[in-house]
């Protein structure tokens, strides 16, 4: 089975049983981002969440443990996302990527925001002027090493 | 005058007169973030928020109208940026790209997150582990129009 | 079923039944662009729309639900579109897209024409010396948010 | 001079003297995006029609002769524009860009709409809940010739 | 059956019974070059046409429907030819596009030679010092319009 | 003196005195394209045909010299080139490129058209329906070595 | 078949029978690289020598006629080749091809060597600090036609 | 003085003097292609050597210093070149750089011919069907070493 | 059999039989990463190294030959890659590229590590601040040949 | 002054005084590599370490200021590098990435080594058969976090 016929599958399994991602954080206990990561296998799962996630999607014990295994991560195709929902955080970063490394290294010393010791979330902003959607993304500050 | 050297040109007076992005928020009333979009030519400021930005930094008052100009904006080069810091900003979109599409379209239908009724902000979010960067951001929904 | 695969069963019936875009359009109430789009799998249609299309079609009712669901979009590949129609909205960009941007900017100020609320329309303008093509696109304009 | 300087000087005089694409369009008797074109050195005019924008901008005379070379077209740095604004014309060549070509073949056989047989005009359509920005193209169709 | 099974198809056929494109040419009545563009799916023939194609090489009628589609055109991978014959074509535009641009200026004002109301000839010209093959481009000539 | 300089010095002087291609062929005894080529600095000249070169258009004898050193060829930035001109040339190689490939390994077996051992000429077609562009391509054809 | 499945056989066929490339340049008496390069369906051989060629595999006759046609040629995958013995060859371009270029123009003018009429050999240099590849081209100078 | 004028002075010197790089060959007593390696600034000299080139070229002796530094090599710009003579090396890797590889591996085992520890020569052959460039690389085998 | 489908065979055995590369390094003999190198076909084995890990691995001995067979090797998709641990490789690359060059060539002078006469290890490095892996190269400095 | 002025000048400094990274390792307390990267305006000193590179290298101490801020890091151009040397390391990561993530992630679980709590150091080791070059990187572990 490769990667993509796993997402398939549970996305199919998913929508079948009318499951949202929301459905899914009650179950296991984690963000429903970083559970669609595990069912797009950009995040791998413990034994236990894959369990939950394989169970509540109604699919058989086995498909749990390819939720396990450390993924080859990104790969979206073209390297400059077409979708217009995805195109747009490509945008963000081009045109505000150097004044937030302007208004970081301000405020923290010469370093990055970690991609790994990080977590993403979506929430829904009501607005009577049109709803919100708000993203929000917390990672360790990693300060450069000197040797 | 060239984009990039009216960029310097601020920056060097900043930098000559030890104001921060924060000291410059509170005097424009706007956030730090926008400010430093502005200062990077990737936003364009009123003719009063530009006379005040400029003012503090101590330049002649004809600095501030090139402020007030829609920018070409983008154009970080190259296309999939180097930097690291700005680098993670790509990663997040690579890995969790598509995850976070799902989770929008579960949320709120065909559509995507407007970049451009669009806000960012930076946060130092205090940890013992270790301080952690927070970036908030918060665009308006814009479902897909029929015709 | 790929989203190509959809495409090209949607496609096929329709040739085969001798149903024109513009017998959809009457039909579904939407125009031939944008039914086209939904079948390119481009825009996504509600269980309505959808099973119009498929009814016309003469395609199984259960052909509809993969139509309501927001596809991956764009994908043209190459990322520079070789064929020669699809290029010459690529060319356009190139020639008019800055004195576009131009005018856009002194007529409206800082922001952007929305692609997502959004319109296109292709009609046939009879002339003498030889039909032309009219491409009418009419999108929301959006003003670049501060904060 | 190169292109650049060109368009850079009759864009400092069209601003200084405060004057807009639309009154050199009532003037010039052409398209304010088609002399937007001229300026940035995208189309090349008549002698005639240069002499009255330099006029207009009270420049000297001898910057209307550069305005009649044809120069080198289309060059947005880089291919895949990264201005928000531009790059919305490429989203939706990707996104609408093969249904357009399905109902084009489907109205007028197999051909194109011509690029250089072409007009582009922007307008502002008034609207309650925000203008609308309409830009219409109109070219010749070129059927495929035989032989 | 993908356009690259027709055109395999077509091609076996045509090998198998010998013919060539010059016999094709006497049957079909058109160009040799423009009846290998019809079956390498870069034209799309007339129903009459493509009835006379699939005959002379022996195929069921059903075979000529998918001649008579518009393609998606061009599409060589990659996108800068690495078979040699196809390079050199390549090469000539690299060194003599714009050598060519400034005659057909000078000889023409501004515009283009037409791709698509075009035709391209291939004629063997013999040479005691070694055959040469002559390639005859013929466009109409389209000069921009202004509007 | 940069390649891009020469060019720009040579064009200056023949737009200055009001010599067109075809009258520096009369003075060479070259086609106007091979011309053309010399002084974009895509072809070399013999001293002779230099020194008429830019004599005929009224300049120091010493720019005849860097017209006979053998230059870098092709160049042209974007390697897909933008100017709809050149573009066609693109085109057609993307369209017709593997029929006329086909057709030439038809006539003439494994090999190609030579590049180098070839001419390129520009004529005008007189038409009633609008004149035409012929480009005539020759080139020795080279067939594969075997050793 | 497809040309990489008809490589596969051969090759296979090859091993299982354990011939050598030079085995192959005995009975075919052409150089092993050649024999290599129709295998590898980069050249076309005769009916003979192809017959020669799947006779020595022990193929089935029909195996021949597939290596007579002249293939779409070159198709490295990707074009910045990655395996380090091929991207050598690359890395030699990259730092010597300019340097090469001049020594060419200084001993034969301007023109190129040409890779068709051409032949490239491999052979092991003995060496008691270890033993060397020499590989050498030996192509047709093509002087630049003027016309 | 950056390495591009470094190159220019020497070439320009060169010229002056009417000093061919044979002639180089025999003072410095490395070969004429090493030595345009080391003019164009893809190779590095002792010091010895450096001041018999700078000396031949009648040029004063600080020229010499900078060709001894280790420098920044390749840089071919674009990536796949355009000059004709140069590309043809590219496509020589494209179209013979598998079967060569074949050959080396069956000759050699597992590893690459050094582009390092690796000269490259060139020749003229005459022949009377026109002469023939000799172009011998020789590099170091380098196996793979296992750990 | 695919050189992709050898690996995720392997893979699977391995898994199956919870055997580690540590385990195999053991076995074999050789470092644990040589060893996933040729698990993943970026190195060929001996016949026996290959005989022990299939052994090992409890696959039959037909399995042994494909990994002796000298690879096309890199290839990763895409270029530059998008798996977060793998891109860290590149990264260090663009950073310390030049710096680690420029330290280079002051202890050896103009030369290069080897990448083929080359070992690559990993290890864990037990820290109280959190573990560190340690990667350590070590190639040959290979000089660079005058000839 | 440019990043890219900063660097040449603090080399020609160096150079100029004789003074090696290795020198400046026993001054500033840091490893050669950390500095030269600093130097190479890829690492960023405390105003101390910058004020001590400075002082040696026999500079103004004005120059240490622009030593401390944080810098665009990476941007070799192109993105695949050409010099022989630094590409070495981006065929390390075609060849061996992919088996070096397999190690990690067996030895550590899933997530990345840090780029950025991280060093690298080169050493000479001896070897009668050849010196070889040691490169050492250690980077924090660190494991994707889960929310």
């Amino acid at each position: 089975m490769t990667t993509a016929e796993i997402t398939e599958k549970l996305l199919a399994a998913k929508k079948a049983k009318g499951i949202s991602f929301e459905d899914l954080e009650k179950v296991v206990g984690c963000d429903e981002t970083w559970i669609a990561s595990v069912i797009y296998r950009q995040a791998s799962a413990s034994e236990e969440e894959a369990g939950k996630i394989v169970e509540t999607l109604g699919l058989p014990p086995e498909m749990a443990e390819p939720l396990t295994v450390p993924p080859m991560k990104g790969g979206l195709d073209p390297l400059i996302p077409t979708d217009p929902l995805v195109y747009r955080f490509y945008e963000i970063m081009q045109v505000y990527g150097v004044p937030v490394k302007a208004v970081i290294h301000e405020k923290f010393g010469d370093g990055i925001m970690s991609a790994i010791d990080f977590s993403i979330e979506v929430d829904k902003v009501s607005d009577p002027k049109g709803d919100r959607v708000q993203v929000t993304m917390c990672g360790k500050f990693l300060p450069y090493k000197k040797w």
